[in-house]
Parts: structure tokens; sequence; C-alpha cells
């Protein structure tokens, strides 16, 4: 009872990772690697650390070895270059989990703006469904094209889902989100920017509410509200590799004061179900460490009259990305959800 | 044209950074030191770093030794320590700079429900300056004894200041300090929390919204305001050795909407006699690299129509303590604003 | 078709590393965990990235319960703690693997020179079998009591034993080991030395030739080439949490000059069919980034006339302890090698 | 009495570091600041951690602007730029200290095969002096050409210098350097090797046994030993940004066994007026940490019947490059040696 899947994005770090994750999946059979850099071989010389574990040969990608070998497709590519597969594989009666941009934003004009070019596959977008499953479950399972929440807008959404479903940012609300992510979160490019020099002992602010992933977030969270819901989101760059952890402020609208009485509550409640999602108690709150290598996604909170504090952690390659995919494999497959991820 | 002064608490953090910079100037010579742990001996072997520096043994303090040893000395105690020692030395004619918390609030009652101790010198307190030099310059210069400020209220208030001063945060403001701080922050606890294997690789917030740097900030930005200012503070732990930075949001209140037009040209003004404090240019952002090993501040701004970011970094052991300290002795001993710290 | 097992110091470093493991095994089910010091409670509070995984309760060792419940037990102990369990947990008849130093020096008198300590189970240490599944399998299969190597020894022995057999280590060689490793090999002391400032950025050799992981590696090679082995090791500490790298030099005596010819292929050939060891190419060499995260231990070499030098690595917490002692367990109870651990 | 001197390679590692000394210096202006690279504008938007303290414009070399203005040029260029400039500085009549290789290497052969392109200047190459103080301080003083040592040099060469110079290391002596450098020693390359999640975490080995330094360290051993001497040079590479610490096994041959009795005294003996060099107390080994920020070397002993080891410590971009050339200028210009140093 084994599903062949295939990676287009193989030698990339959401790449590396779904490797790592689906060699340890009981119910999957990796049948094909391919990327599209110039890297090429066998992917255990690509990467030594697969050695005497995966000797399968990462080449281009080729429709006709997929066609054959693979019934789901993973895109671990970056943004804008998945557009230009996901067509090819759906008319060939794939399923596709991508988990670059291309399919999260429903507005072509707000795409357009983030990421400077027109997007080009419409009919796609139209049938793609935002993978978050805490959300989205249900639609997830018959979903033919998943596409796969952003980083920092799964750590975001779970730690305001709650509340935003209660009305609580309704008009009149100021939501801020202060972000801070390890530096795997972009990618490996090789940039002065990323050096170890620059990183290391170092700490700053970017995209200061200018950030791409701003727009995903205030998507999900305005139909979750029924109206427009405004986020001031300011990402951060941490002296470490894997790991985001979310800062989230929500000074309530008048309208709102004091209720929900319970917030605590209301979280268990609206998460008592998700095997991923983990509430900690009254005065504690999320540290990296304790998500890190791990699906979860842990929430602390503090709640005062006028303002709401969410705190939310999770590992951007794992819960923010890779094992989030998996997470959307498992549920359209209908393997237990936390097949292979715990 | 020698001045000599005296370190009370040589062996700890800020007592050791007072030492290098110190060593540094060219019109001060280190007198005396002095701690209150189990640690003795020549402060070289205690620090190898000052081998071939400072031979200068570190003992017990020892009144009669300041009396006749130093003109000023500098209190780089524990909270709370500091009320023991100040009294007496301002009775032997000697002014202080005490690095502690413990003559920076004016409220007996928030000192106690925050340090944990009643205090024990309300006659030191009244003739405390804050020594925050870039707000109280005029009153350092006569001071017997200057509160240095915290790490975190530096940072917090340098990058408020002039947006409170022209009346922003009057009564509907909303300001959230979201402060992320290197572990020396913590001096040198020798406490699970702080081993290397806890924090390289993490990330977290603590004491959220009840550390006890808020109440400082708080009393500060009322004076300046001229009425009651409340803050929200955050503070998180970087896993690097050194900084601070702050990231401030202010909504401003319906009355201030659009005032003042150009925050940028404000902020330039306010602080365009001051050595230490650099503005970024408009869309550029401090980061904490560039402010290590410096007693600078740096700051950057962001400014929508209801809400502004407001971005600062300094070194916490430098601007945030010891390198700020030595400020206020070249301002009360009228040496150059800037001497032995460029 | 599971087996049961127990772990006694299940809070500390090796026990934590088990559980997250074993979780994953297919074949194994935890029944039991013990901790000697004061911590207590559900598993899941103690370390909450389990939350979720594992509820167990985590007490003081009961032999009562460990009678009913455990088949095979793990000693995660301090050294010198575990020989006051082992002795008890055989009579009860059952298996123990003790990742402690306690079982593995014949000498008493060099166990006591190193551990401070008479050694209390001469009768246990007669029938312990050293854990280093690439040199001892045969042995490994029917021990009651396993002594798991130390995290150096691994990297040196593994690095070492190939040429040590073929005689070159023969008298008048000269064995340099300078071996650097992450923190996390000296446990989760609360002591200065560990702190994150004191780590972070440094680098330093300690117990330069005096390391009690000497005498367990010269035993070790003493016996491979039937005459004494003399190694002169010097342990770093890395500014890093996981992994050792040793960088061994062998000075072949003159006797030895010019054999083996081709050290590559030797290398090969000794450890063609063992899961865990890879042989890089020719000019290429180890990276702790690889070996992280795995049982692995990665093996470089570059040779010349005179000159060998060997270089090796290991993720000290896996290969280098919990992970090796898995792999033992699995060569107990005939799993494959390899179960759980890729 | 202030000296002019000028950086040419100002935007680099080392070129950064020498402002920064510089601008300490009591009796140096910097009057020229050139680069060979595409960056160009004021040192402050550069590097704007020299905001507020130096305005001066960064450019390209001119040497009409030398002329009039510079007395002095540092050359802070990459290996086999410098001897394009060298030539041409010394015409003017200015002296020069050059930081790159260019000048180290007495043999072109040796030059030719590890920098990959002949020495365009044996004219310069007779006249200049290797510049590492301890040594040649003599020479220094009259030099107009001062090849400063590589970094890996000087912390071997300074570990090795008292025990050759005794005859130690004559024929049948075995000498390995297993060498640590921070990552800054590989200069600002923005290459996939140095990026943070490449280092962070990690540490390897690189070059072994055939790095450029080591033809360096024997060419200067040779000298003082008067036979050739031979060193087995492994540079690795650690997680931190800046600090060598070498570990040096040097077996003794037969003909030494015994002699020198006291190495310890040896060493403090050489270095007794040397004011940067510091030898530990036996039993105590030098760390980074209290050499980074410092124009230190620490070196620390331990001698057994026939092996030495011995363990120096340096910061890479200051003993090992800036401050070392700073040191030499001062010794050219007659300033104390250590002025602007401590």
């Amino acid at each position: 009872m084994n599903l062949n899947v295939g990676i287009i994005g193989a030698t990339g770090h959401t790449g590396e990772m779904l490797i790592e994750i689906l060699l340890k999946h009981p119910h999957v059979k990796i049948t094909g690697l391919y990327n599209t850099g110039k890297t090429s071989g066998r992917i255990c010389d690509i990467f030594p650390k697969f050695k005497n574990q995966l000797q399968l040969l990462c080449t281009q990608p080729d429709f006709e070895h997929i066609r054959k070998e693979c019934e789901l497709v993973f895109l671990a590519l970056p943004h804008t270059a998945s557009m230009d597969f996901a067509p090819k594989l759906l008319s060939l009666g794939k399923r596709v989990i991508d988990l670059s941009a291309d399919y999260r934003l429903e507005s072509n004009s707000i795409y357009e703006q983030f990421y400077k070019t027109k997007h080009k596959d419409k009919e796609g977008l139209k049938q793609a469904v935002y993978g978050l499953p805490e959300l989205y479950k249900a639609k997830i399972k018959n979903a033919k094209l998943v596409a796969n929440p952003g980083c920092y807008p799964t750590s975001a959404l779970l730690g305001l889902a709650p509340l935003v479903s209660v009305g609580v940012a309704s008009k009149g609300a100021t939501i801020i989100v202060d972000a801070k992510s390890g530096v795997s979160g972009a990618g490996k490019k090789v940039e002065k920017d990323y050096l170890f020099s620059e990183i290391q002992g170092d700490f700053r602010a970017y995209k200061v509410d200018t950030h791409q992933h701003a727009p995903e977030i205030e998507q999900v969270l305005s139909k979750l509200a029924g109206e427009k819901v405004k986020v001031t989101f300011v990402p951060h760059l941490l002296p470490i590799d894997r790991g985001i952890l979310s800062t989230i402020y929500i000074k309530k609208p008048a309208s709102a004061a004091g209720k929900p009485k319970d917030i605590l509550a209301l979280y268990k409640k609206f998460y008592k179900s998700e095997p991923f999602v983990r509430i900690k108690p009254e005065g504690e709150f999320p540290r990296i460490k304790d998500v890190v290598g791990t699906n979860f996604c842990d929430i602390g909170i503090k709640d005062s009259k006028d303002l709401t504090i969410i705190i939310s952690a999770i590992d951007n390659l794992l819960k923010g990305a890779s094992a989030q995919a998996v997470q959307n494999m498992n549920i359209m497959y209908k393997f237990p959800e936390s097949c292979g991820l715990l």
C-alpha cells in the first residue's frame, strides 16, 4: 500500500526536508527526484547525509518519468517557478502539493505586486486549496492541488484564528505580528546578507511592514472574520538556522472589550482535535527549541483587559513547510494525520 | 588631570566592561576595584584578558581605601545591593554612578513590587538623577548620585522620547515595546536557563508584560508627556551575547492622527546635538551588529497613517550600561562627552 | 512483538535522546522512565517537546515496577551511579545497556584513578561486553550487560581500528587524537563553564592529555594490536551543541613505512558490512553537519609517506551514546541492526 | 606629531579592522581610504558603524592623492593584488605594510605553486621584511616594505619559535599543527561554504596538509633552526567569527629527549620583553575568548618525556592581521610598541 511520490526541487531546503521525512514514512516510496538548477547526480552525493539511505538519481524534471512513476508530486520550487509545472502535472492526473507561494493568493494583482510577475495559471488558482489543515481539513481531503502555506502565515494564522473566528478582530481592532525567523527561511541564497559573519551575533528587522506574507495572512483572516482584516507584520532575522516565533498583539476594539472571557479556554477548545497544536498552560510561553525538528505549533497566551498577546512557535522548515506538506499528504490519502510526523 | 575612580562590583559583566572602557580613557585612573562575592585576587588573574594591562587587586569594599584613593565610585552591583553602599559613599563626599536599579524608580511601592524588598535609602533616592544623557544632561552635570538607566529602558526611551514629547502618546495611544536582548543582559547568573545548550538555537519571550523595566520606562515617559503613559513591554532572549533591538509600535490616538507630518525630521532634530544617537535614513533600519562594541543607539522609523514603527538598537552592556555610565562621568567631570567612548 | 524497555536516568541528555529514538522504533515500547534527581512528573511536562507523544510518569527507580514492566533497561546515569543499579537488574533477569563509563574499563586501578571512587561491582565488570558494534558484534548478541562506549572513544576507535589491526600501531608509532566536541558531551551540568556567554564565540582545549577517555581508547586499541598502544589525547570544546570531530595523526614506525599501500581501500574493506560507517572518497573529509542527528560515523583519510591523517565525525549523543545503545539493543534482540536508526 | 596613513583595500575585513584601530591611535591620522572593488562612497556609509566617527571618502586608489596625503600605506588587499601596488608606492618614497601574502615567501616557485600566478615584483621581495615583531623587531624598524605575517603562521610561529630556536626541531622531529580558525579568516567571500546555515553547528577540516600557510611556517622555522624544518599543518573551520587556536604537537627526536628541562621557563624567558605574548601558568591553557578583540597571543604548554604540546591563541584579524600591522607601524615610527593597541 505504498504511495509513489516525486519531488521537483529536491535540492533546496524544503526538498531536502521532504526527503528526510518521507524516508521514514511507512506508506511512501520516493520514486522521482528532480531539480531545475545545475546540480545533478545521485541524491546521496548531493547530500552526503543521505548516503546508505537513498541512491536515487536527481534529474531535470521528466514528465514521462513522472507519468509512470509518481502518483503525487511535491513542488519544492522557488516562487513563480511552480506555476510552470502544476498545470502539466494536473493534466497528467497527478495530485500536487505546492510549497511555493504560487497558488496561495487569490488576487492576481496582489500576487503581481509582491512576486513581480503576472500569474500564468488562473485555472489552477481556482481549484487550489489552502493547505492549513487546522482550518481547511475537509477541503484538503479531496484537493487536486494544495497550496502549502508560507512559514510566517502558518505561525500567525494558527495564533490568530481562534480569536478572529469569534469576531474580536472586527472593525477597529489593531493586530500586530512581530515575527522572528531563523535564516533557513530564506532558502539557500548565496548572498552577503546570509553569510555567517553577517548573521552570527546579529539581529535585525527586514521588509518592515512590506513582506509578501502579510497579504497571505490578511486574506485568510478576512475570510475567517467575514470582513476585511488588516495586519501589521514586521519580520526579523534570528541568528539561528531554524524556527519562527511570532509575538502577536491584538488591541481589541471597544466593542469586543471583555469578550471572550477565557481566551485560553477558547484556544484549547478550538484546537482540541488537532494533533499538532499544543496550547501552553497559563503563564507559560513557547520557545523555539521545543518545536524545532517537529511539526508542532506551540501557542502561549497572555490576556489583559484591552490587549491580548499570543505567542506561537513552529519549525519554519517543518510545520512551516515540508512537514505540513506531508500532513496535507496524509489527509489527502487518508493516512493517519500524524503518520511519519511524530 | 586624572580622575581617580573605583568600581564596586568589578567582577560582574558591567564591572568588566567598565574596566575595559576606563583603561582606554585618557583622563581616568582606576584606583580601586572591589567586589562583594567570593572571588578575589588581582583583576588580571580573575580576567586573564587584562594581563599585562592592569595589576590592581580586587578586594572586598574598603571604605577607608575608597576615601583616600577614589573620587568617583561606580556601583556595578546587583539590584538591591547598591543602596547599601551609596549612602556611605555620599557621606564620604564621593560622587556615585549606580548601574543597578536601586535609584531609578521614584515610587517605593513599585520598587518593592518588582525588586521584592523595601527601599532602604529614601534620602539618596531624592537626590538621584536619572542618567539618560539625551534627556537629562543639565541635571547630570551637577549630580552627586546618578541612577544609570536599565538597558531595555535606554533602548525604549531613546526610541520613544521624541514622539512622546510632541504629545502623540497622549490618552488613547497604544504603545507596544517588543524587545529582544542578548543573554549578557542577565549578568553572569549560573542557571540552567543560561546554559549554552539552552540558549543556542533557541528564542523565547520571558516575563511577558511583567518585566521590572516596564515601570521604569513608564515613569520617564509619563514625565515627558505630562500625563500617565502606559506601555506594553515584552522582552525576548536572543541567542547572542550582546545587544538589544527594540521594535516599538505606536498606535496613535485619533486625536493625533497625521501629526507630526514628518517623524523622521522630528527625530533628526530632537537628537541633532547628541553624539551617540544615529537616525537611519528612510527605509533603513538598525541592526545589532552596527552598535555592538559601541555606545551608539541607532534608530530607524517607519510611519504610516495611524501606526508608527520605531526600531532602536544598542549594546546592552555599553549604551545600556557601562559606556553610558562613562558618558555620564564625562558629563559630570566636564570631559568631552564622547571621551574614551569612540 | 514489542520489546518493553525502561530507562533509568530519563531526564539527562542521553535519556532524552533515548526516548526520542525509541518513540520511533517499530518494535519497542517504553514502559518505565526513572530518574535519580529531584525532577519528577510526566515526561511530557519535563520535556514539553514530548507533549502529545508520551504521557508516561518519570519516577524514582522502582525495581518492583521494572521487574514486571521492563525486559531491557538502559542506564543513562552519570559515571559511578550505574554500578549501583546494574547488579540488581541483572539479578532480576533483565538485560542492561549502560551508557556510563562504569563497565568500560577492565582495570580497577585505572577506573579509580579517573573516576575517583572504587569500583563496586567486579562481578558485573567481568561479564560486561564493550558495545562497539563494529568491533564486537558477535559478543554483543548474547550479552547480558553492555558497556556502551564513550563518545570520544567511539570516534577515535572507529578511526583507528583498521590501521591498528594491521599492525601499523606497533611499537614506535606515535598516535595523536586531537578531538573537538560540542558541549552536550558534558551532559547538563549547570556550571559557569557551560554558560552561553562562556561558550559562544570561544574555543579551548581542556584536560590536555589527562582526559578519562584516553585509557578507554588505549585499552581497546591494545587488545586489537596485541601489544600496549599509547595515545596522546587532547579534547577541545566547540561552540556547538552536538557533534565530535577527531583529527587523528599516526606517525608510523620505521618498520611499518609504506605498508599498507592503500589505506583508503583498507578502511573500505574493514567497514564494508557496517551500516553506520561511511568512508569518504579520496580528498574529501567529514564534517559534523553531515552526521548530526544520525548514527553514522564518517571517516576521511589523508596518507603520506610516514604520517597518516584520519578524520572521523559522529554525533556525540547518537553514535557516541544513545543511538549506539539502540544499535546494540537491535543486535541483542535480533532486530535489523539499523531498525529505528535511519 | 601625526603620522598620515592610507589604506588600500579599506572595505575588506582587515581594512575595516585597521580603520577601527587607527581611529583610536593617538599619533595617526587616516588621510586616504581606497578600494579596488565596486563599492565606493563615504566609509561611514559603507560601514554604518563608523558614522559620527569618520567621514572620509573611499575611492579607487589614486597615487597622486597618496603622494600628497599619505606617508605610510597599508595594503589590505587579496593575495596577488598587493604586488601591483607596492612597487609604485615604494617609488613614491612611501613606506608600505602589506597584509597579503605577496611578500612573505622567498621562493618564487612556492609562491607560484600556492597562489597560482607568477610573482611580479622580485625587487620588492628582496627588501621585504617579515613582520613578526617578536622575531624580527630590529629589521622592522628600518623596513621600507613589511610583509605582515599570515594569521595561521603568527599563531604557529609564536608557539614554535622558542623550541625550534634551541634545536629541538632538528632532524627527526615531528611537528604537527592542528589549527582551528573562525570564519573571518576567509575574508568576506560570498560563497556557499561561508553561509550561516553551513557554518553554524558545523566543524570541519579543510585543505588538509595542503594549505598555503604551511610553506610560510616552514620557511621561518627553517631559518630559525638553521636546517630544513617540516610541519604537518591541518586547518579547521570553527563556527565563530574571530580567533585562532593552534594545538601544536612536537615529537622530539631521540637526540633531543629530555632537553630543555623546563620548557615553560624557556618560553617565559624567550618572550619576557614582548608586550603581546602571554605565557599561561603550568596546567592552564589559552582560550579564544581571552584574546579576541586584542593583539595578544596566549600560549600554554604541556610537556612530557618525548612529546610537547603547545597551545597558542590569537585574534586572527588583530594579532593575525591588522593589529600586528599597527604593531609593526609603531616599531617603524618609534611609537611605543603597544600604542593604540591596549
